[in-house]
């Protein structure tokens, strides 16, 4: 056991020096490690280390939130619900995030795959790169790692010990509970958001129907322990390439709803739509990248309600709706009847958990990039705007929108300025 | 620290001699003592404990079943979780839970309040005796218990830690999630039933909509930690006097949905109810206790809501649906929209657990006094056919059915014979 100090680039190249792992890949001339500090994230110090012979990122969680300062204290266990995320996620989707050589809980460290030549997909979204086998590839994720996580497929003692495991992600699950749910909805002192938006926000802040909904949402995100959900799967924890696409940083992973990866992840697509207008060199220039925005939009779902049903006929072995009542019954449909049912609930619940990401995005502490980097207030003002609106109308129709509806009801705010 | 040994009239006597919170209550002259064991329960040893100066109960976990035998083992640490929801009833009730005196974890070893006069529940309604204060006494213990050990209530911090903790009730959890959820809608190898009920068991286990409905509510008891529930709350858990009720037995519990425990109790109420036609001395005898029972089964519920909706307005100080949003705003029927919504799920959830429960007591393992000692098989039946269409209408329309349309279900189905 290692005492905890935040590493710099050379208290790194020591601490590294014996760990097998790390010599496997980089060799044992540690004068020839090239180490920076690249983390551009809210939360951790994050390294890249180079040698002639290869590369690998080390992570390195601080005793406070990065955005913030010291000011803001949080536990360096997250370090450690992270690589129990990343080893399952890695188990139950192989290939989709990125592999680990080495983790020491007490350092709070956590020495991976460098992701080369990946970019973050937030960029991409930001500069209208398109991906083709990005839905492909998110909806596969999203249905192995929620269905394999559940009580679907895991035996009833293995889900109970690591809902037992990950409850202890408190630190964490609070910065969701309040920075997603509930700060965005009243002047909680570290909301901020574009000037100028006032009047939509008080309108947003005085909408009873939408703060019920918000707090629906927040009540099943802290009940309903159904999976092991990444609990922060937005389009700055992924990262891509033309065609390869890595699932990042789950150091927010806890037992939550089916539906919570999914509506934080279609949300992020949603936002990228909104903000195309404050990014295209003239007015329609992005249309073509906006519309695939949206086809991944409907392709992640759809691949995921695919996969999600593959699995569902051909791995349910875990203690809920048992194929001994169902199909070795003969009765197939029955089975059919009960999926149907699961997966209207995970859709409403994601489409709950999608406008109430879409609003903190823009009302809360931590804002996207694809908004703030418009550099024109009044467009990013418009773009907002178009986001609070289909945000709002997600949180409070999720029990009845259609996949359709979703995409009819993007396209028309964003065509006549729906508000 | 003491090793663990199935304790004897004798053993336990030694055991207790040197425990400062039993010779409080017994005074120091063990000799004096009376020991006998009186346990008639499924799972454990229970010993009453006499001296000249008082009373107690002493309640010690068998490694097995007792009920079936040591063919089937079940964890001690049973007891521990007894012990940790005791208390946490005792807090959140009190006064309606027997006061406990000592525990000793290793010895699966409580020692607790002797309950003299009191009867079981299920005996009184076997023999039509009224308890004016039943109704009363229970909607407020569920009310209180199931609200205050909630994230409507706890810091999130200990809500979490309880779940956690309550996670590791694994051996009892899969007991309710095969008895209760599966085996009574297959050819289990433990069921059993009537004879001559054949024809009715084949047809539930037909009934594709029923089939999905249990499993639904076992995705919900599963997967919805909402609050700690006692897990076993039957008549046979609850002990009464003229005046008094007190809860006993929470060894189950565990971090489940709200409705639970409430639709667990009300469908013994249920089955007691059309259990009267095989107890009643002349037909018709007992018309004015059936009465009382569906008087009863009304009442704990409105009991429950009225009291769960005084602590939503008055203790609502968990993290779940903050007045920060709703009457900090000066917004009290956004609050008060809230509660209904909350309120329609948890009457939803308790109506699907309380139509599994009276199949299970019907068709699965453990059945209940009510209707096994019916000694006329064809009375018993005519009894239980009527249970299990009241439970399978519960089931399928739980999204549907009002408290009225329950009673009246009940009484049409008892008036016209109903299936």
């Amino acid at each position: 056991m290692t005492a905890y100090a935040p590493f710099t680039a050379e208290t790194l190249r020591a601490r590294l020096a014996d760990v097998p792992a790390v010599a496997d890949r980089l060799g044992t001339d540690t004068a020839a490690w090239a180490v920076r500090e690249v983390g551009d994230g809210n939360l951790n110090l994050v390294f890249v280390v180079e040698s002639p012979q290869g590369a690998l990122v080390v992570k390195q969680a601080l005793p406070y939130v990065r955005l913030v300062g010291d000011s803001w204290p949080l536990p360096l266990a997250r370090s450690f619900f992270e690589y129990n995320a990343l080893i399952r996620h890695a188990a139950r989707d192989p290939g989709r995030v990125p592999e680990v050589y080495h983790h020491d809980p007490d350092q709070a460290l956590i020495v991976m795959r460098c992701l080369s030549p990946h970019v973050i997909l937030r960029k991409s979204v930001i500069a209208g790169v398109e991906h083709p086998n990005l839905a492909r590839d998110m909806g596969l994720f999203l249905a192995r790692t929620l269905f394999r996580g559940s009580n679907l497929s895991l035996p009833a003692g293995q889900a109970k010990a690591d809902l037992a495991l990950f409850a202890g992600n408190v630190a964490l699950a609070d910065i969701t509970e309040n920075l997603v749910f509930s700060d965005p909805y009243f002047d909680a002192p570290m909301n901020r958001h574009t000037p100028g938006l006032e009047p939509w926000v008080a309108r947003l802040r005085a909408d009873r129907d939408l703060k019920v909904a918000a707090q629906a949402m927040k009540h099943a995100f802290v009940s309903k322990a159904e999976t092991l959900v990444h609990g922060d799967l937005h389009s700055g924890s992924i990262m891509v390439t033309a065609e390869d696409t890595q699932v990042i940083d789950p150091e927010f992973a806890l037992y939550g709803p089916f539906g919570f990866d999914i509506g934080m992840l279609l949300a992020n697509f949603l936002l990228g739509y909104f903000a195309q207008g404050g990014h295209e060199a003239a007015p329609g220039a992005r249309d073509g990248f906006r519309r695939w925005l949206l086809d991944v939009t409907r392709q992640t779902w759809e691949v995921f309600a695919a996969e999600f049903a593959r699995l569902w006929r051909t791995e349910r072995r875990g203690i809920l709706y048992q194929s001994s009542l169902f199909e070795d019954q003969g009765d197939v449909l029955a089975a059919e009847q009960a999926l149907q049912g699961v997966m209207a609930g995970i859709w409403a619940d994601a489409m709950g958990f999608c406008g109430v990401e879409m609003h903190r995005r823009i009302l809360g502490l931590a804002h996207v990039e694809d908004l703030e980097s418009i550099a024109d207030p009044a467009r990013r003002m418009v773009a907002e705007r178009r986001a609070l609106a289909l945000g709002r109308h997600l949180a409070v129709n999720r029990a009845t929108i259609t996949l359709d509806g979703l995409i009819a009801t993007a396209e028309r705010i964003e065509a006549e300025d729906l508000a």
